[in-house]
This record gives structure tokens, C-alpha cells and sequence, in this order.
């Protein structure tokens, strides 16, 4: 499977109207075949990884409500060994959490090197909801940091995102952002699903109506924000989000090359620790 | 006091043997006597500070050993008050810490805006003791980030530095950076006094000598670090060490115009907030 149509260039001009939402012409049997074959390939590069520990990892997941994030997050861990992985989502901030600059709290859930991360949402709802709500209106912030108004505030947002993916990069870690691309079309009929099955209704909130609302708006913010911070150590990914068994073999995908761009390997005993291992096996021999 | 003569201006080439590591022709009793009014500045800007909420502040601390990072923080500590300050010492990095970048330690320990914190050691110990020990050699990352060799590794960590603290300013942040320049012959007496008082014993550390026998190279490295991380926003001060009445003085001082460049002031109270404050005074006047 090829990714990079997926992707998003450093630098391209990006029109979600022209990106799919659906999974076109794919195969849906032949696709959940391969099933079983990606999990085995995931295990088997995790677990170097883990072992490995130079390198961090953090798949981050936005999209509009309904987009199906929190199912793609428990069938990604589905198939990852828990003690490597940390799942983290992030919900409207707390009065410590907007009492700090707003990435405070996504550092304090990056993962150790070796392990893997999963934000469901991210340092990316600070560009968005709190844009298209009006919420930045209402940060208690310096004047410096206010006065040249929502365009410069954002802008500035938008580089210091670019800065901060720069370092972690620079240090040891790479992430990799998913936008869960759905149709409006698609959001109805779940949403739908919400309000009329008994066990999906827990699911439901007020919100979820008034951000439909700004369904137009978003697509657009949206388009502005991948384009600004897609880069070549951090790119955005746009999946299509309307059929779920798609879109997780899509992240499958992407979780398989993830790892293999890392090119983990088993860490190499050095001559001290192998002679010491050599004393230890002769040690356990001479036991019987 | 004016300051701006133990600052480091950004892009200055900075010559420590031309700074002065003693109090000069300052004189002590006229000194320690400012200290009840100093202390009652303090005090009140930084009652305002709190309630403000929009800034925070963070005072870092550099310097040789024995050159009073810790009698200093105590000294700060005690015109402060405590509910709006936090401190802490960067000590060798746990195996945790080790496991992350090296700024996630950092970022950990930042106050909420409306506190200040106080940073014995910091970030800087990661391009300055890291590296002429030789510390960086022994990471266990991937290759990109080490195959440019030493330099290439440090000059990175200055721009990643400036970048956090360029972030930090513009989230509302203010990161004050305090070198405290002591002389070799200052050293000496301290440790002696070290080795020779029973209940300064427990101060000494054999890696005390270690770090000393280092000394003009770290006086060369300190220079490269304060020139290439001294920026208008978060600069770098070189205060007199040799004697500590002088450095208190001057901390002081420091903390005092750092807090009024904040211009803290008691949040204003809406029209709403005043009309349900004027039908409170009235319900308890009432009530009598």
C-alpha cells in the first residue's frame, strides 16, 4: 500500500474537496483479509522498537465529531503490545492545563523513546475550536500576546507548532498526524445512529449539533492548518473517514511504515556485556 | 539600581574576565539597609502579580559550584510569598527524564501564569556540563540526530532553546536568566570552608574538583551559551558572586523590576461582576 497520496506535501496548496472520503473502488473482503498478516507485521516491528528505544512515536487524531476516532484508537491499540503504547485524549482543558501555555500539557503525555503514543485530539484543537468558537478571545494573556489580533495570533500558533515538531524531531521523536476525513453526508447518518440506538446514545452531546453548523468553516480552517504544518518529519495524513473498516487499514498502514521508517533493531551487546552474558550462561550450565 | 550593566544584550560578544565577579567600590551597611524597603516592594508587586494571573515568571540559575545557587533561592524565597512561587533543583536526570527530551523535565516544573518559579539549574545544564563531560556521547538516540557531530548537536540545542523561550514570551511567559559569576580563588576559600567546617561537610562532593580542574573551560563555554541565548525577551544577567550580600542585593533588585516590567494589575471587575458584588454588599448589610 502506498501512503503518499495520502499525504500532505510540505508547502501544497490543499483542497479537501478533492481528497476522498470513501474507500472508492477498495476491495472490502480482500482488504480484511490482510487483516491478520499487518497485525503480525506490526508485533514483530514493535516489539525492536520497543527494544530499540531511540526513537519516540506519536500518532495524533483529529477530525470533526463522528469522524470515529475513538474506535480507530481501540482498534490501532487492538494490535499493539499495551506496555509500549499510551493512549492519551485530550478534552477542554482544565483550569491548571489554561493557567499554562497551551502545549504544557501536551508534553507532559509524550511517551518515553521506545514507546508509542496515541492523542485523540491535540496541541491541534488549539488552532481550531478554539478559533472558530471564539475561545482565544477569552484567555486571560499579556497584551503582547493579543494585540495584533486573530491572524497574527494564529500565525504565530502556527509556527511555534512548526518549532516545537522541529525539536521533538531533532530529539528523537517523530509524529504523525491523521486528519479523519468524513462527508457531512456521512456525519448525518451517524449522528442519526446516536440518537436512535439505545447504546449509542451516551454518545450524544448538545455540541455536537453546533459544530455541524460550522461544518464549512472547518473544512476551510482546516485546509489552512494542514497546509501550515504539514512538513516533511511531521506530515498530515488525510484518511477517509466514511467507512470505518477502510480507514483502519489505512492506519494500520501507516503505523507499519511509521515503524519501519524508524529501522529499529535489537540493541547490540558490546564486547563487556557479551563476555559477562557468556559468564552467566556458563554459570547456569554448570548448575546441573 | 540600574541593571542594565550586568545584562548580556542580544548578539553581544561577551567577555567574562571583563565582568566583575565582586562587589566593587559598592558599600555593604548602605546596602543591607535598603533590604526592609526592597523587600516591601517586592511584596506588593507581587500581591498585584498573583492576582493578575497573566504573566508567569520563571528565574533560572547558573553557576559554578559553591557559587550560591542554593543560599540564593533561599534568600529569594524568604521576600516571597510562598502560596505564588515554586522552586526547583535540576539534579542528574533520572532514568525517566533520560527517556524523553530534554526539555520535558522543564516543562514539567513550569509555574501556572500568576506564579513564579525558581530554577536551580535548568535547561542550560544540557549544553554546558552535557557536554564537557561528554554526557551527550553516551545518548542513546537515532543516528540523524548524532551524525553531524558535536557542534552541529549543540548549535541546534541553542536555536531549540531560543525557539522554547521565544514560545514561552509569546504565551505569556517571562524566563529571566541568572548567571552568577564567581572567581577561581572564591571557589577555593568555599570548598575549603567546605572541607573544614563539620557542618558544611555534607556540601562537598568529590566531582566538586572534577568540575574545577574544568574551570577556564567552563568560563569559555558559559561565554558561548550567554552570547548565543541572551535574547531581548529572555535575557541572561551576569551577577557578582563573590560576595553574597552583593548578589542577594542584586537579585532582589532583579526580581523587583522584573515584576514591575509585568505591570501587574488587580484584575477589573465586569459590569456583571459589579452588580452582583453591589446586591452581596447589600444582602450582608441587610442582614444585620
Amino acid at each position: 500500500m502506498d501512503l503518499a497520496k495520502f499525504r500532505v506535501k510540505e508547502g501544497e496548496k490543499l483542497s479537501l474537496r478533492e481528497r476522498p472520503t470513501d474507500a472508492g473502488d477498495a476491495d472490502r473482503a480482500e482488504i480484511e483479509g490482510q487483516l491478520p498478516e499487518q497485525l503480525e507485521r506490526i508485533r514483530r516491528l514493535q516489539d525492536a522498537f520497543y527494544a530499540d528505544g531511540r526513537e519516540g512515536l506519536v500518532f495524533l487524531l483529529q477530525g470533526m465529531d463522528a469522524s470515529g476516532k475513538d474506535s480507530l484508537v481501540k482498534h490501532v491499540m487492538a494490535g499493539l503490545n499495551p506496555q509500549g503504547v499510551q493512549v492519551h485524549s485530550f478534552k477542554a482543558p482544565t483550569g491548571e492545563e489554561l493557567a499554562h501555555d497551551y502545549l504544557w500539557r501536551i508534553v507532559r503525555e509524550l511517551p518515553e523513546r521506545g514507546k508509542i503514543g496515541i492523542f485523540n485530539r491535540s496541541q491541534y484543537e488549539d488552532v481550531l475550536a478554539v478559533r472558530l468558537r471564539g475561545i482565544w478571545k477569552t484567555y486571560r494573556l499579556p497584551e503582547r500576546v493579543l494585540e495584533d489580533g486573530e491572524k497574527d495570533f494564529f500565525q504565530k500558533r502556527y509556527r511555534q507548532i512548526r518549532d516545537f515538531e522541529e525539536y521533538l524531531y531533532e530529539n528523537g521523536y517523530r509524529m504523525v498526524k491523521v486528519f479523519l476525513h468524513l462527508s457531512k453526508e456521512e456525519q448525518r447518518e451517524r449522528f442519526l445512529e446516536r440518537l436512535e440506538e439505545p447504546d449509542k446514545r451516551w454518545k450524544f452531546a448538545p455540541s455536537d449539533l453546533r459544530d455541524r453548523a460550522l461544518f464549512e468553516e472547518y473544512q476551510a480552517l482546516y485546509e489552512e492548518v494542514l497546509e501550515e504544518t504539514s512538513t516533511g518529519h511531521s506530515p498530515w495524513y488525510v484518511l477517509p473517514a466514511d467507512q470505518k473498516w477502510y480507514t483502519r487499514y489505512l492506519m494500520a498502514e501507516l503505523v507499519a511504515e511509521t515503524l519501519e521508517a524508524c529501522e529499529p533493531r535489537y540493541p547490540e551487546p558490546g564486547e563487556e556485556a557479551l563476555a559477562e552474558m557468556a559468564r552467566a550462561r556458563a554459570q547456569l550450565l554448570e548448575e546441573k
